[in-house]
């Protein structure tokens, strides 16, 4: 790739590391992201509620927005811009070649993770300089990487405009941890009319010098937060007038880590945090589950939810309390399209750096990436996943890094390849 | 007493305790009360249906009546009896002296055992070889004891009628354990008309000379029988298509012991037997628990009541299987009346055979007499009940005997005595 | 086939059916089995004992194998023959020729289920006179034609030993479900100089005319019978002297269908059956579980018996009641080699009856021939397993039946075609 | 009582409740009655280290102790006085009269609660201008009149100190909220030594104007906060190598209310809070129960500890994790001194303000001052507790307010008249 290009992919994206937003509060890295796009002249962008489909969001805590607005602005995103933002997070870029031609989507997740950066030296960003200037937050996952991926094939869809046919849309989707935010942007409708769809992940499985064709073994999942609210009473003098919450969780917890196997595909129920009660002697009033269900197919996972939602129904009776179920996330398989992993093989055997093409099948976690293709095949479209490698040591730890200046141009060259291959005149 | 009396006590005692039948089966039992009151005399005899209110009956199994009744009539017990008692069993004599006067009601228990009786030569009633003839079958509790001190009772009353009256109703009431019985003669309207009842238990903490007056300390208590029903499945090749009954059974027995203690009232809940499951492999289609409750007082009873309703109900929906709760028993706590107890213990003051008078209030076992005398109570008349004690090494056990010649005729004599104060002449 | 060999093979097999025996309680079934080697010629006859190891026997109830010998006098089989089993069921015939020669080892099971025969018409064994004479008792599974065809491969052998090198060693085995035998026999060393050996089941996925090489998909299982002994309390008046043998039961019912999920291979548990509790108001002294895990590996399988021994062990602490775990079963996967099944499959197309060749992979119940296989490719040699088909209504059902006239003679084929392939001079 | 004493005694009680401490964090208030004292004239003044034994000390957080240090020097309190206390809070004044007489020790404790105090104007402190300063802490049951009466008492002592024989003990306790401070001055031996021992408490049933004789009815507990520490592990790709924390809180939660009830006495088991897990999809590796136990006596309560245990341990076996049982707090039964009550009633019957004494005995909750009674008890000495009435609105509600003008002085009469009769010359 150019140098102007490269340098700016790597200053975007130690830029974009330095302010890691949680899913649904990034008001830094969206207006970034726009600002980024303006300059090199793109006129239809939408951001936030214009992309949005408010009834399909999960996972996102109003306050914790509204801090996070608050934080923007001192931050100095101006207010025109959060109120156009409408409360959303999230940018999309359209750039329409004025020819006929598909419709082309590529997807750049833009969300960092509540992990504290590791302040060892031996840590690049911390290093060089470019670590998490907001503590206990961090892209630990990568996508700051993703993201200025996604900047420089705008910039170069921009440059080579005249060469391509058709329409492009670049989605810079929130909230991809926790698999939150695609299907509120599914929901908009962004993605009716699109023909292709490529969405990449860098590491995992894949090492530097690789370049890994994504053929499934992406487990479908529900996150769910689920609420008791019981009785207070107390506990020593009339613990009969009392309703446990937390009894009612606990309970719950043991059944739901109980249903039983499916016999048609591998299933997952992790029940990962619990938080009830008061004080020790006050019968419990609130309690909170957070927990997760998986399964090999769309069907496997609803019978899981299926259960899920007789096992809190049952213990709310039994326990007397109320109780809710929030969908804090979904993500469903992912749908293979054959012939568009080829395409994905014969570029990269064309691209220097990638040295080694790559298969995976074996399960791994959720993306919710899946529910954007899925969309596109059910109009007619078709779609696939890859994966640019470099070396870590695990995702979502505090030394995550992901070599930007050896690794980030894999991704860069495979998008606009597939471009020019898909939309070249 | 009488020689005479005391005579027949014996030996109706004896009688009884070689045919012992568990509660609802009393058929040969029945007949030979029946006989006995027909031979000195008694006109009026409700048997079986007569006097039961199949509505409040309990812990009945249909089947093992059907079972009983063939036995019975291989006994030769005559068909036209058994027709009368119409599948229901116990009997009430009825004695009018055609004077105006209290109506008083004694009660005395029929049922056996489903306890074998020691062979041991230390055990008198096989030394003197009058113990049971029926294996697996005893009258381990003394009931015996109770229905043979009834006959004397009521030989001695239609002896001294002249001298008495009002009227008298003498119960001989089936299925007293478990607590199943009593119920259905007072829905019956059996006791409506009372004025006076009294009924006795021998041993207990009763020890031989000793005759108790009983204040208090009977725990209310219902005895549950809870079903589920599930859906079979293949354990391992399709585990997702089974409803496991058994699972629903342990998250009850779980939550059943856990239900909060109650801060106005000694609580118990026993979860006694648990049956589930047809093959290692198979998914559970059938569960059943035999459990209890107890509380100090029926409001503790019923909001026990009200959990384990809450309860099954709940896990009900959570394993997704059919769930059905039957009441196999219930009694309530003892009411007390002082001046019944004051009476008594006048009456005990004049016994030689009592060479001590205690006063019972701890909590005990549950005793379904409770519920005749708050029927009585309700409709305003006045109960109470004593013991006459006997050296045991524990009721329910195979070496339990009562010492006949000794410890009955204070029972007796309380209870002509009591005849007498009240309604004497 | 002969139409000598198939009219004994049917007469056989019809013969076997009408006596089913289920597990390590086949005295009938091993007498008839060994008589009928004899008649055929062969001298090296193991039985019971002989071949059994005792220390690796599962799931066999001693007073339960008291009462079939009792059974198997009183039909006619021999005191001393009985004698010479030693309490074990099972025969082997070996066949040397004398000659140099691969030992291939031959396994047929033997063994009938508790489950009572259709008496319906529309039900062949019925129809035509040969249904079970035990009540309770079926060849369902149809091991019955598993011995007929292992009896006409016997004959078939010592007609044509002379084309034949090497030795046979034509196993018998017992208690093949619960997979509780096979383990015996391999414990017993007789396969320890094996080089092929061949087993085969009837129907299954396999129809009639098909024939099926089973590639895998086996899951690995181990049976396993738990025990709590607690301490009898009554629950009314003293619930704090007991420990509940029934709640320690239901907390590890609980935590056993809650073991996670491994993220490897294809885990089960499943808890079949519950037992527990002497009378509803006695905390219960005795439970009893029966319950089976399976993986699709052995580590899956391992993982899960480790979790199986620490939570019984943990409860037993915190219900301070006695436990105990038997293993009541055990098989392992299926090892696969390949150019056996590719044998397999250039003999079934050489066999007319057989229609269709078919492959199989899919997890299905368990099987423990694969116990000795495993145990033939650990000392070099090499296995495999495959299906003749039948059609059918399911295993293990009252109406289960193999159409012996139409389906056992392809069985008969390739055993007698393999060995020629194998052993033919 | 005197004026000046009643002035200080109210204006000692405003300014204590405008900064509640909670328990082990009381440096500004231990500041405070150190001060006092010696404006008072008393020379032994034990504070903090001086009066605790640290291996009796429960449920202090040595971190929120660290902060609290922190914001005592913030807030004035010389650092020497800091060093002196050695971490710990507390003081105890002793008065020798230098002639013989009995040891007299009289208990006041001192902590406030974490409750946000109400900003109503009905509530006195607030519409007075002396409610809490500390947001988030308030003197919610009482104890700030507690220290002033003490304070007052200490006063009239020295003041009284020629009419009076023998030795006095003015212990000012810590942390009396959650039982957690007594046995720790007990540990300290201060108590071994005295003969007579009184404590009170305002309010509970004891309205304005009755004094109430406390009898009994204090259920003995035990306060644990109950740890396990698990395995982390990727919920979704590896939940076979997590050891799940929260599962093992959550059976060990339903197995504590659970455990059976006591047949000779009322007990409670309370599972206040449960906090677990760091995150959705991972194996839960932290886990904290704060719960109590409570028994109507000793051996009930030792019952339940003993079960606690058991469950803990049992539960990290089946969980493989890591467990830790910290005592937070204990208290025990009050021993009944029935001569000291009867010396108390008498002096009630002489003090104006109260108008009617009454006699508790029915269960309320714990009271550590239980612990300092039974110790004196031990070693030959006796004691009592009694109550000074005020109308409220319940303990530990933000609205609690005890009418200090109205109410206080009927504690210090109580105490200084016990003191006249007991150590008067």
């Amino acid at each position: 790739m150019e140098k102007n290009l490269f340098d700016n992919m790597i200053q975007d994206r130690r830029k974009i590391h330095m302010c890691p937003e949680e899913g649904w509060t990034e008001f830094d890295t969206t207006y970034y992201i726009v600002c980024r796009l303006k300059e090199m002249g793109y006129q239809t962008i939408l951001t936030g509620r214009q992309m949005i489909d408010p009834d399909s969001v999960m996972g996102r805590n109003p306050a914790v927005v509204r801090e996070a607005i608050e934080r923007a602005e001192r931050d100095g995103v101006p207010h025109e811009f959060i109120e156009k933002c409408d409360e959303y997070t999230g940018a999309v870029a359209i750039l329409g070649s004025g020819r006929p031609g598909p419709v082309t989507a590529f997807r750049f997740d833009i969300d960092g993770l509540c992990v504290q950066e590791s302040d060892s030296l031996d840590h690049l960003p911390t290093k060089q300089g470019f670590a998490s200037k907001r503590s206990g937050r961090m892209h630990a996952c990568g996508h700051d990487g993703h993201t200025a991926v996604g900047l420089a094939v705008a910039q170069w869809l921009i440059e080579h405009q005249e060469e391509l046919n058709g329409t492009f849309k670049l989605i810079f989707q929130p909230a991809e941890e926790g698999v939150r935010g695609a299907a509120a942007i599914v929901g908009s409708g962004l993605l009716d009319d699109v023909n292709f769809i490529l969405g990449s992940h860098c590491g995992g499985r894949a090492k530097l010098g690789q370049m890994a064709l994504v053929h499934g073994g992406v487990l479908a999942s529900i996150k769910y937060d689920i609420f008791f609210k019981g009785t207070p009473s107390h506990a020593g003098s009339s613990p009969q007038t009392g309703h446990s919450a937390l009894m009612a969780a606990c309970a719950t917890s043991m059944m739901l880590v109980g249903i039983p196997r499916h016999g048609e595909g591998v299933s997952r129920v992790a029940v990962g945090t619990l938080h009830a009660g008061e004080g020790r002697n006050i019968t419990p009033v609130h309690a909170k589950i957070e927990c997760e269900i998986r399964g090999e197919t769309e069907e496997v996972l609803q019978y899981l939810a299926k259960n899920v939602e007789k096992i809190v129904r049952g213990n709310a009776i039994s326990y007397e309390v109320e109780s809710r179920i929030e969908k804090a996330g979904y993500s469903t398989t992912l749908i293979e399209c054959p012939e568009i992993l080829e395409t994905l093989r014969e570029i990269g055997n064309e691209i220097p750096e990638v040295k080694e093409i790559i298969d995976l099948n074996e399960p791994v976690g959720g993306e919710d990436y899946t529910l954007m293709i899925k969309r596109v095949v059910e109009k007619g479209g078709r779609g696939a996943m890859f994966r640019w490698g470099c070396n870590h040591h695990g995702h979502h730890k505090g030394d995550f890094d992901l070599q930007d200046t050896e690794s980030m141009s894999m991704g860069f060259e495979v998008f606009t390849r597939f471009a020019k291959k898909i939309n070249g005149r």
